[in-house]
């Protein structure tokens, strides 16, 4: 059942800013709506803006913890999954995903960001993180401006990987 | 939410016995009836047959696998987290879970016996390992017969424990 | 070079009995006369007396850390590996070694155990745990009395199992 | 011992072109002069040819390798840890450095950048990824032009950061 569903990790800062928490909430409602299941890091900020916008739009959260306790996930958070890891967590969350949105972000982001487009994960970015290498123009991060065209974007990506891995 | 819910890790090995699969599969409507998630490695044998019970009876499952691919779980699988870390992922198994219930198990179930026990875990056992130590009698996995036994011994122990930590 | 040279991991506990750490020094110097290098977590207790007598008779010690600092091996350590997994990094222990010597040794080590049967390595114990299945008497543990017997079994082991990977 | 002697940790490509493999080798023997240890992926590329240099100029080199067999790391590595995580992997790669030198790099390179960062250890970089967010010029890496220059950039913070740590 789980490998029909899109799964989108949407992945930014403990410590956000109130536009970007803002947005956060949003997209996890347009996720939702979209009948996509949320994987995050299951803590605050981001994290946790977006699994209340999912949850109020009755959709499902996943959070992937750094730590040994499953209680240390926010309240919107609908399965924990601790793993004792500290920052390798950060991979699981992006391996768990079909896609990856990142909204700001910081330096944890970043992290997510590059493991993401290691493993072949298609990222949208809402004023996040820029990438480039001498000789090569831009970076493979499809940036939108809004949680609806994050989500769309999101959902469309993740359709599509299913649809071609078959 | 999944802070107050209690949560059973089931682990058994991936090619079992019949007899084996018959209990695991009780056992997993047994968790489900009493409101246990069960948290399991998300593959086949034990895991599949626990989760099927589970399902069957309206419970709620997740699996974490060893490999890169969501896709992986097994149909019965209601959450699935893709770690790509091998054997490590036997440790995420037993951190997200309250007690663990082993039944009958391989080289693999030790190592989570091990974990368990060390993570502190408690560990409710179905014809599955003995430990001993020289100059120590035993071992503390509490022993029982039946699926409805371990089921009732696991929550009440996840119960404990959840209310002892808070 | 690294692939010719036998890898011993030398397990037990980091607060262990004088006896112990005694046979564990010993162990370490008997090894390293024998051409081996010493692989064990890194911190105290039986780990910093292996790796004491290896140095003592001019061998060489890996010591793969739980934590996120290189400055907290034992001082008898010679490459650190910070792997800030926690427990995770037994694995990682039993993974870089051709056997594991265990010396004692309490829930740590019994995890160390399992994953060495698990991934293959042969096991040599002093004064160790013990592992039974219903309908299997014993294990694959290989028992001995001191450290010269543990030191040869161990390197003979682990010329075997290198010669006949090759 | 190992806490005192800076350990460099260089990353860059498996598949590189001939320009990094020379600079890499370089650095190595750059690296190795200056009595620092060279910690790398362990694997072929940039790895490979930067524990050529550092061997050649008499210095030690440890290669933490993705797979599970010690005897994947290339010949120049002195010692090899086996992790069995995969691309997990990369952040061990950072924790065990003080200082983190980027030669060029594709993605998995990118990756280690953005963890070094994240965990707080300075990075050096020889034609390597630049980062940026909207509302901030640049980023946090030491920018270079030689072999030289990069070791001894790399040295003075490994040894800045020691210090400063006790």
């Amino acid at each position: 059942m789980t490998a029909g569903v899109p799964h989108v990790a949407v992945i930014g800062a403990g410590a956000a800013a109130h536009a970007e928490l803002v947005m956060a909430e949003e997209l996890g409602r347009e996720l939702a709506t979209r009948g996509a299941v949320v994987v995050c890091g299951g803590l605050g900020g981001v994290m946790e803006a977006v699994c209340r916008g999912a949850r109020e739009a009755g959709g499902r959260t996943i959070g992937i913890l750094p730590g040994d306790d499953r209680g240390h996930a926010n309240p919107y958070v609908d399965v924990a999954v601790a793993t004792g890891l500290g920052d390798a967590r950060n991979l699981l969350v992006v391996r768990t995903a079909d896609v990856v949105v990142a909204v700001g972000g910081e330096l944890g982001t970043l992290s997510e960001i590059a493991f993401a487009l290691l493993l072949g994960r298609p990222v949208v970015g809402i004023s996040t993180w820029e990438l480039s290498r001498p000789g090569r123009a831009g970076d493979d991060i499809l940036r939108v401006a809004t949680a609806r065209e994050a989500a769309e974007a999101a959902v469309a990506q993740a359709t599509l990987r299913s649809t071609t891995s078959e």
